[in-house]
């Protein structure tokens, strides 16, 4: 399993959309396109949602092998609204026979006529790796892979930026956190370094920094308040309090809210019109104030609010990329 | 949270359904129009169940925080019946950070457009704080609620009733168990007093019986025998041996089916057209003897397939309040 | 209950099939067309799956007693691709209450107007039980029994090999493994001896060899050598480790691949068209190795193909059947 590998893998030899692993590869056009698409597919909450029947007939497998509420109700709500049947597999495997089994799994669900399957896992690799053993007409969605890729979520986070800025381009984006593990980052720093000419600045306590060859051109940084200032955009990413214990050598005496949390004094810092984000679930009051994540500037629910229509306009576009 | 509080926003300014969190507070003309649109919904079992499409592109979340199997069944089918898509969610929490995660929860789900949230909690407030929390196109339904509330259980109760007995006033009801615990006579109660001028008799153990300010005008009481004298509706609730177990000091030497199980002889001393109600699941000659359950009495059986088609009443009823 | 019993109650007054329990029983006629039906259902891997609407508007309850992840799914997609409702409960009961409440499960189900159920349990003797206690309108869908029955598996495995062989008269079928804790050679055997004149080897080391009453006519033996030779079929089972582990006496210095596993090698020594199957899921390079189980001659993803088309012809089967 190699998880740089080569991901051209993710169009087909029309320039479509086949898997979706990670957002390094894709063009600033088709992206752009694919955030045209679910735009199409937003209604306004309150308002009954978008409803389509590009899946019908179609079967979408959630295979969840790491637990989650929020992306894989998500998916679910996308493929369901979408018309597609959907399958929720949550798969227990021993490390020591995961591979084997893996792939029976998915050779069984193949054989069964499954047409996509939405994969987590928390093994770097897995993704790509059933990549490579499906049939021509099987896509792939990466849901979340260790700490290496979440292109739903990054390109919910573009969609996002871009509703409210009207623009991904020429900002300032300041992420604050446990930068070191977190996926969320990554797909969103390369979406960033595609739809424009972005400045990113991570923020993280010195444990918890990012390995700096994973983003060419970002501020890698542990002053915080140096960070914000000037920033259109300023999302904090969850703190694992099991994290910061195991690196108790590297924090002692923080109090990681004083530290690194997002205070509404922290928000004044950055521009008067800059955006809250964060990928959820929050610790309020940990990793962000609650009333910054409640407050006027925070785009938090809209970024879940968006998820749906993204997962929806990827669905589509690898459905269509497989019809002859 | 406050577990008595206003429940007026059960009721929009139309005198709609909005959320349904306890019997209390709703008119005998509303139950009576809510039942009659459930008898509307209700097939002969073994004819295919009545669907409609009221629900078509709508989205039911069923949020369980406590272990539910007859319940949530109940509740998925109707949603499903209604051409709802229906989310299923069985949620793990720490009390400790419940309250927060909750709310995030909520938050999220919103977000993606969940119309009705369907909520068990085993802590009291729970379906009323959440009521407080949602956006006005959102509708909550109390699928259970700690020992407080269970409404659409009493509504089937009701419904019952009114289709053996052919009214629901006038009536002598009779509930033995663990009063003490039960949302289920707490919601079946709260029927009774608004349909009609009905009796209700309270038969429990001493350290299981009720709250007396929660039931005002009710009889309570520990001799079993007279309080099924003469009654039309003998309900026997499901006791849970742990209960007994842990008021052991209070029951020694006491076997629960010969004091207060309902036996074939204590229901000959109930009037001879007599119904045998259980909300289950139940044990067999513990509470109720076997033969009792599956007797010529027993409407038990009716009660769960009641249950569909109030639920399906519920739900249509919150979903037309909510469109504009 | 009784595991052998008066199995006629899977057929109804007009030879419709009502239940289904085993395949012994059955004619030739019948299962022939059960299979033309499932083969009418069948579309290339690929290609969108069939879709018919005979059970629109029909609830099919999965009742898995034990986890099952494959034919689980199967089921599932089948229920779904014919347009039924389907509510997945995974029920975990002690076994000290279990008999009474499975009858109160299934009769809340039934209550809800569940039309089928499909169910799968550790015990023999379940789903006839069910059978013997559900309303004339509800059919019982054995999904995997203890040791005893696994009557769609069976079906699958004769489409499998009716599709490559052209027939299932005449031939020589070999089944390798623990022979006697096996559903699907039980229910395999029954169904090649109502299907023509073949001859079923049984091969297994000592210690799990099969019951030779319950094999009439089949050849039970522990040379694997001999018994692939010249087979047209060859099947190897899922050989459990804590199996061998607890049989270690019986098994000391035995390496199962070696001794029991089919290699390549032994394959060789079937007819040169011999198919080899397995029910799944596999340990590669225990009782399979996995150059022959990925090899030309393994038609083991078309067997979890054909499984979907199977189920979705019993399904419709039963479904007329209970239509007046």
């Amino acid at each position: 399993m190699n998880q740089t590998g080569n991901l051209s893998a993710q169009l087909d030899e029309a320039g479509r959309l086949r898997h979706l692993l990670r957002l390094q590869g894709l063009s600033r056009t088709f992206i752009t396109e694919l955030l045209d698409r679910a735009t199409a597919f937003q209604t306004e909450v309150g308002k009954p949602p978008a409803r389509d029947n590009v899946l019908r007939g179609r079967t979408v497998a959630n295979l969840f092998f790491e637990p989650s509420t929020r992306t894989r109700a998500s998916f679910e709500l996308a493929a369901k609204r979408l018309s597609a049947d959907v399958l929720n597999l949550d798969v227990n495997m021993s490390s020591r026979t995961k591979g084997e089994s893996l792939l029976d799994t998915i050779y069984t669900l193949q054989a069964m006529q499954v047409d996509v399957f939405v994969v987590r896992d928390a093994s770097a690799g897995i993704p790509e790796y059933i990549t490579e053993n499906v049939i021509p007409q099987v896509s792939v969605l990466n849901a979340g892979e260790a700490d290496v890729s979440h292109p739903t979520q990054g390109l919910l986070d573009l969609m996002t930026i871009r509703e409210v800025k009207g623009t991904i381009d020429g900002l300032t984006v300041t992420i604050i956190g446990d930068i070191a593990h977190s996926r969320v980052a990554r797909s969103l720093s390369e979406g960033l370094t595609i739809m424009g000419n972005n400045e990113l600045r991570l923020v993280s306590p010195d444990g918890l920094s990012a390995d700096p060859t994973l983003y060419p051109g970002a501020i890698l940084t542990s002053d915080i308040d140096g960070a914000v200032e000037g920033a259109d955009v300023v999302m904090a990413l969850r703190i694992q309090r099991e994290r910061i214990k195991e690196k108790a050598n590297l924090m002692t005496g923080m109090d990681y809210h004083r530290d690194f949390g997002l205070t509404e004094a922290r928000l004044r810092l950055a521009k008067p019109d800059a955006i809250v984000m964060h990928p959820g679930p929050m610790n309020r009051d940990v990793e962000i104030a609650g009333a910054v994540a409640d407050g006027p500037q925070s785009v938090i629910t809209q970024q879940v609010h968006n998820g749906v229509a993204v997962r929806m306009a990827v669905l589509a576009a690898v459905t269509e990329s497989r019809q002859k």
